[in-house]
């Protein structure tokens, strides 16, 4: 079980940012993500996406980030350019625990950095959250991502040139 | 050479996502970032961030896209989620010539299709042109962005727990 934690998020700033996180936990092999704050629009499209292109991807906002870290059953990540390099840490995570991923919008308060159990930089230069969360997953996952099969209404088909998508009713 | 070409940036509503496009572009491993849009402030976000962190990545807003795509010498990928699978499409493209990625904000207009050597796809699922060019250049590069080293002012040092940052004057 992966979930990925989204603290920080301030609307209407972080909108769109917030979508490309949830997106890409989604379509990167997480099971559901967890926003601290209230935000029933982007439940709407994310919960929109998954009715049309399928799969079992949960989201919740509105909840105490405090209490998700504190009471967590399993390893603690914290995506942040200051922490120990990706591929080193990565080797140590227990894959059989619970993965718990924060992903913070700017500044992360320093405690986030105590309750980690490993704080891990996508690289030591900044760059996206987004991009962050999809090269961990990636790297996490070693790239099963890319074979899941989704039941949606909406399959798309890889193709050359133009786009090759399947409706289903 | 790799130049990431930004198209359909509209202000200010993706003012947020091609900031982290262009970040995305600097930190793995790309030599500059065309945005079609004329945007002085996101010009100045990312120069300050070269300043500060290093390297020679360029930015340059309100350009021609048709002219550049038309006139350019080497190769041009196009990353849709309708494309074909990175993987196989990634071994296909000549390293030896210059690489222009497009990057689209919303729906690309089908002559990019047309134009483009390869429409390539990060999974065939919605999720973030950020996290598609992150993947996309850290399968081009074999992850050799990570490797780079920079010389700016600020240098970040990977940690266990907190920040280790060291400033130059």
């Amino acid at each position: 079980m992966i979930t990925v934690l989204r603290i920080g998020h301030r609307m209407p700033r972080d909108k769109r940012i917030t979508t490309h996180v949830s997106l890409v936990a989604r379509a990167f092999g997480a099971d559901n993500i967890l926003i601290d704050t209230n935000d029933k629009k982007i439940e709407t499209t994310i919960n929109s996406t998954c009715t049309r292109f399928g799969g079992d991807f949960k989201i919740q906002t509105g909840i105490n980030s405090k209490k998700i870290i504190k009471n967590w059953d399993g390893t603690i990540v914290h995506l942040t350019m200051y922490g120990q390099q990706t591929d080193k840490a990565i080797e140590k995570i227990d894959r059989k625990k619970n993965l718990l991923i924060i992903v913070g919008a700017e500044k992360v308060p320093p405690w986030i950095y105590e309750q980690a159990d490993f704080n891990i930089s996508i690289g030591n230069q900044p760059h996206s959250e987004v991009a962050a969360l999809a090269i961990f997953l990636d790297r996490y996952t070693k790239g099963s991502w890319l074979e899941k099969k989704y039941d949606g209404k909406i399959q798309i088909q890889p193709c050359d040139k133009g786009k090759k998508v399947i409706s289903k009713k």
